[in-house]
């Protein structure tokens, strides 16, 4: 496993290919294999990894000589972003590195579907995020609560940060982002704006002491990774609010133990002892919702739901009961369906008694 | 045109019924109508408006009688808000407003497409803006640089809001959102998040004394908002950086005068006075982007650019030629493709020299 810093671990990638060269060797790089084959839920860390399988990419290998020129240009690049401590999109490394090679009408790169796969090489490859090569994902969130933040050297109390809040940067790592101060009893991740402006504006985060992050759909990669730190660096639980529908138990999960396409980083991103705190299919009724709020299963969401009872990681008896129960209402209901009681209930209602009863899922 | 406080203005939404029913009258609301033909450009105000066709929705005609009850709910359901100070989405809405009639199985609404156009009725009806009726647009943005927002109470210095930048919220009105002081010399609205962090990162703002907006792609109303405030209130130029194709120059056209979708809210949406300052057709040449990084024109492409041509307010004859040029071209840029020269060359070369040579279109 590379070590050092990742401008090390880029120059070392390039060091290889010296060293072959003067051994006059092939020169040769390992990059692990990135497939459902090579990733296995570890129960032992309740995360999805990575395992060990790696193929060789080699120079002199006519099938393999174009991507191994590809990995060269973006580690490349890369190691300009951190020699000059700066940070891109995906699609500015695809920019950057396309070029016509001389004497020829060969692109280095003929579209971004080229360059991204080799960058999730890289990251494998050197075990370094995404985020420490210093490539922004897409997609921000908003958080505000009681936590200070300090976001390149300004620090940010997020209970002064008005009800919009402090964006969610994409990049959520050291020096940039440091959490200094989180006095909060715990982390809310809310799946979607309408909820959190909600409790934003209700100043829920005061009355219950904590810290309200949103992601505006499908969490992006910094609003994990801050929830994460947040988690470990000062020891907060995390409680998942999404809509129920499968697509909200695959939210949940992502959060919970990483995904199967993004294994290697769920050992940075994925929260474990993350808990889901509903929609749970038997809040409809709890909560007296109308039948016709509710949205009827679609055959996609149907198989989707059967895939995810058979996944490891959701074979706890009180999982396999809350996902039979939505299969058996066929039924879905979004989060916002609440407001059919009042605008506020989630707020004066759901949650408190969500809290006040412990009753989530683990 | 109904005056007084958006309150007063639904309450006598509600009194226009009550009046038609003491009188034996048949109940009636006059809903403008919200269609191309309804549309025009004015070349004086330079925005696109609404025209003043209107049409009678009545309870007592078959074919309006649900409509009409609709148009009650959601009026209903907005005055709530008011009365409760609360804000929230068009969803919740439709979700507020949704229930079963009784002894039938009749539902008031089937599903939010029928909601969503009874919320954009009473806006132009009682010339409220949807923001002033408390409904969120989805979508969110950024904000860095020399301003002082009020966010719900809590002063937001954006020179101390780090890279990523206090959240531009979806409602951006009194009191909710006050703008205190902006010692600016000009806003720079940026289509695109890379560019955004780009030039965040960069603390371009600083030494260019200005604010940095992005809203992650179109706009949303949020972000128009904010910016059109900043221009008016503190009387700053704005300057809008978009990629070089056909929804480029459509991104800026809606910032400076509006969309027909949406004429009604051009009044307090459009900025007339807006700069495009690029990506321009002829800047590729000028900063010598090698021609594949250019994209090829699709036909859709060529035929929303010839669309655009004809459209009134792109006549002056600069914008002609800046659209023909990218026509005989063949190819589109993106704002990304700048890379390809030097991570930082947006920063460091295209928008000073842009300044500098007061290189935009008007």
């Amino acid at each position: 496993m590379p070590t050092g810093t990742a401008e090390q671990r880029l120059v070392g990638l390039a060091d290889l290919v010296v060293e072959a060269a003067r051994k006059k060797r092939d020169p040769e790089i390992e990059i692990p294999v990135r497939a459902l084959s090579n990733v296995a839920f570890n129960p032992k860390k309740r995360i999805i990894e990575m395992k060990d399988a790696t193929q060789a990419r080699s120079l002199f290998n006519l099938g393999m000589a174009r991507k191994f020129m590809q990995t060269m240009l973006v580690a490349d690049a890369l190691a300009v972003l951190q020699r000059e401590k700066l940070t891109t999109s995906l699609r500015e490394i695809y920019y950057r590195t396309k070029h016509t090679l001389r004497d020829s009408t060969e692109n280095t790169f003929d579209a971004q579907d080229e360059s991204d796969p080799i960058i999730e090489d890289i990251e494998v490859a050197l075990a370094a995020l995404r985020e420490e090569l210093q490539v922004a994902a897409e997609g921000r969130g908003s958080i505000v609560g009681n936590v200070v933040l300090v976001d390149d050297g300004d620090a940010i109390d997020c209970t002064r940060a008005g009800k919009s809040g402090h964006t969610v940067p994409s990049i959520v790592e050291e020096p940039g982002i440091r959490i200094r101060k989180c006095a909060a009893d715990f982390v809310l991740l809310v799946e979607k704006a309408t909820q959190f402006n909600r409790l934003s504006e209700d100043k829920f985060w005061k009355r219950h002491n904590c810290v309200l992050v949103t992601g505006n759909g499908q969490p992006p990669r910094g609003v994990r990774r801050l929830c994460r730190r947040i988690h470990d660096e000062w020891k907060k639980p995390v409680y998942v609010l999404v809509d129920n529908d499968p697509w909200g138990y695959y939210i949940y999960s992502v959060v919970k133990q990483g995904s199967i396409n993004l294994a290697f980083e769920s050992q940075r991103m994925a929260i474990p002892d993350a808990k889901f705190i509903g929609l749970s299919s038997y809040d409809p009724e709890k909560h007296k919702l109308p039948r016709n709020v509710g949205i009827r299963l679609t055959d996609k969401d149907v198989s989707r739901a059967k895939e995810i009872l058979a996944y490891p990681w959701f074979q706890k008896k009180e999982w396999q009961r809350e996902i039979r129960n939505m299969l058996a209402s066929g039924l879905k209901f979004e989060l916002d369906a609440l407001a059919n009681k009042d605008f506020r209930y989630l707020t004066t209602d759901y949650l408190p008694r969500k809290l006040k009863e412990r009753d989530w899922l683990d």
